[in-house]
């Protein structure tokens, strides 16, 4: 993947994953992650898992965005685990068929950016 | 606390909770629990918290559930941990001006279940 591929990463779209499909490596993620430089790698459940930890002013306003990652989710066929709480929302994006992370992860996690920015 | 009053926790309200407030004891948790038996306590944080996880067909119906219960906490004031992902929902109850528990907890755990139920 090249970094012009990397400045529009919001722009991609999901691909269809199965389960005998690779992680991605170290090196692709390093590469990636140059394009969600916000969002960190979580390892806590064993499994590597985007993370990214959004606020805003009050609970409606968090759940309001959690609603707005459910219909992207929806949308791509692609589902994370949306943390809500008061003040902030907590989205983690991983791959349940392969037990770590995809290329669609950071797809997902860059399409998250750009719904919090807009 | 008597048993009666354990019957229809779900009909009770938050109560105002001053961050000088007692946590609730051990023997009160205990009596408690027993209104919401599909309930743990969960201590990962150092913090105690009422924990449970409800199942869903797919992640529209455990979103819509996400929402239900945003409703009931801003009608209380008193605000979980709602974790949504595919087909489940994970709502964590706690009272972060104590740190821990208190009967507001429960009652919104009871409240939580009977909008699982109905």
């Amino acid at each position: 993947m090249n970094s012009s591929n990397n400045a529009s990463l919001h722009e991609h779209h999901c691909d269809a994953c199965r389960s005998d499909a690779a992680p991605i490596t170290e090196f692709e993620a390093k590469e990636l992650m140059t394009s969600i430089p916000l969002w960190g790698i979580s390892n806590v459940t064993g499994v590597d898992q985007l993370v990214r930890t959004y606020t805003f002013k009050n609970f409606v306003e968090a759940l309001k965005f959690t609603n707005r990652v459910g219909d992207i989710a929806e949308k791509e066929n692609h589902h994370p685990e949306i943390r809500t709480e008061w003040g902030k929302v907590t989205v983690l994006w991983w791959t349940h068929k392969i037990s770590g992370l995809h290329k669609n992860d950071f797809v997902m996690a860059a399409q998250t950016d750009q719904l919090f920015e807009n």
